[in-house]
C-alpha cells in the first residue's frame, strides 16, 4: 500500500482496464503522477467525454458520438456490401487489415438463448428492415468462429437468403505463416473443404 | 482507425500509460466503452482528482495529498531509522515486501550532473537539515544498484558519516531463487565480497 490513500484509489481505479493487475496498475499510477501529469489530465478528460458522448450509430450500431457514424455516412463506400460483425473492435480490425470497402452492421454480441440474448437483442429486426430496403446485394458474415458466432452466422444467413440476397462467410483455414503441424484438426479439415483452384 | 473520432482520441490518450501500445489501447478503449462505462467514469474522476491533489510530503518528498504523509505522521514507526530511496514506488515496494518500520526519504531521482541534477534537485539540503535535528541514528541507503544510484548512495553516505550517523547500504547478492550460473559476474563477485557467517 502506498502512503497516500488517493494514490491507492488511483491504483484500484486503473485495474478496471483489461489486462491490468496490481503491479501494472501501480506502475501506471506512479508513472502518471511522477512523469506525465499532462497525459493523465488529458486521459481523464477524454475518458469522461467519451463515456458521455459515445453512443451507437443508428444505422450500424457501432460506437459513434454522432447519430450516423463516419463509415455509414461516407459516400465513397460500396453500399451494396454489408459486413456483419460481433463488436465495434471487429470493425476497426477489418478496416485496418483488409481492403473491404462496404458497410458494416455490428451485432454487439451474438445469439445466446440461454443468456436471454435473442435476435432482437442483437439488432436483427433493424438488420431485416435494412435488407428490405433493397440496396444491399451481398451480406458478408464475419462473426467469430466460435460456437455462438457460427450459430449467429447461420441464423443470419437464412434471413438473408430468404430475401434473395447473397450471404457469404469469411474463409476458415490455416493462418498465414502458420505451420500445418501446429494447426488444430478442425481448422485443417475446414482448410481442405474450402480449398480453391490455384 | 475506428469510425468514431472520439474513440480514436481515447485510444491515443490511453497510450500515455506505460507499456500500452496501439493494440492494448484499442482493447482498453473498446472494453471500457462496451462493458465498463462505470469503471471508466470512476477512473476519469480519480485521475483528475489525483493529478490535482497529490503533491509531495513536506517531510519525505514522497507522493501525498496531504502536507505530511501517513508514514511520516505515524507514531508507531521507528523514528531513528531513515531509508533513502529514489522514487515513491520504491517506498511502496519496500512497504509491501520487507518488515522495515523506519521512515523514508524520497530523492525523486538520483544525482546526474550531466542532466543538471545536483544535490539540491534531489532534496539533499532538506535531508541535511533533517539529519542535523539529531533524531536519526541510522540511514539505510536503498537507491538502485545502477551507476547513478551507487554514486548517489556514496555521496549521501559521506554526508551522513560526517555527522557521526551510521550509513548502511542494502545488500547486493544472488537473488533468492536465482541460480549461480545465470547471475551476472559483478553480482556474483559482490555476493562473495559481502558473504556473512552462516
Amino acid at each position: 500500500m502506498s502512503s497516500s490513500p488517493l494514490v491507492n484509489q488511483l491504483i484500484e481505479a486503473l485495474r478496471c482496464l483489461p489486462g491490468v493487475g496490481q503491479k501494472s496498475a501501480q506502475r501506471m499510477a506512479y508513472h502518471l503522477l511522477e512523469r506525465d501529469r499532462q497525459g493523465a489530465n488529458n486521459l481523464a478528460a477524454v475518458l469522461e467525454q467519451a463515456v458521455k458522448e459515445v453512443g451507437h450509430c443508428e444505422q450500424c450500431r457501432s460506437l459513434s458520438e454522432r447519430k450516423i457514424c463516419n463509415i455509414c455516412e461516407s459516400t465513397s463506400r460500396d453500399r451494396s456490401l454489408l459486413c456483419i460483425v460481433e463488436s465495434p473492435s471487429d470493425v476497426q480490425v477489418i478496416e485496418q487489415s483488409t481492403d473491404y470497402t462496404g458497410l458494416f452492421f455490428v451485432l454487439m454480441g451474438h445469439l445466446s438463448p440461454l443468456d436471454g440474448i435473442g435476435p432482437e437483442e442483437i439488432g436483427l429486426n433493424m438488420l431485416a428492415s435494412r435488407l428490405d430496403q433493397g440496396e444491399i446485394k451481398e451480406v458478408v458474415l464475419a462473426t467469430n468462429f466460435t460456437v455462438e458466432g457460427e450459430a449467429t452466422a447461420h441464423y443470419i444467413s437464412e434471413m438473408v437468403n430468404s430475401r434473395n440476397i447473397t450471404a457469404s462467410r469469411i474463409a476458415h483455414g490455416v493462418p498465414v505463416g502458420g505451420e500445418l503441424e501446429y494447426v488444430n484438426s478442425t481448422t485443417l479439415s475446414r482448410a481442405f473443404t474450402g480449398r480453391q483452384n490455384f
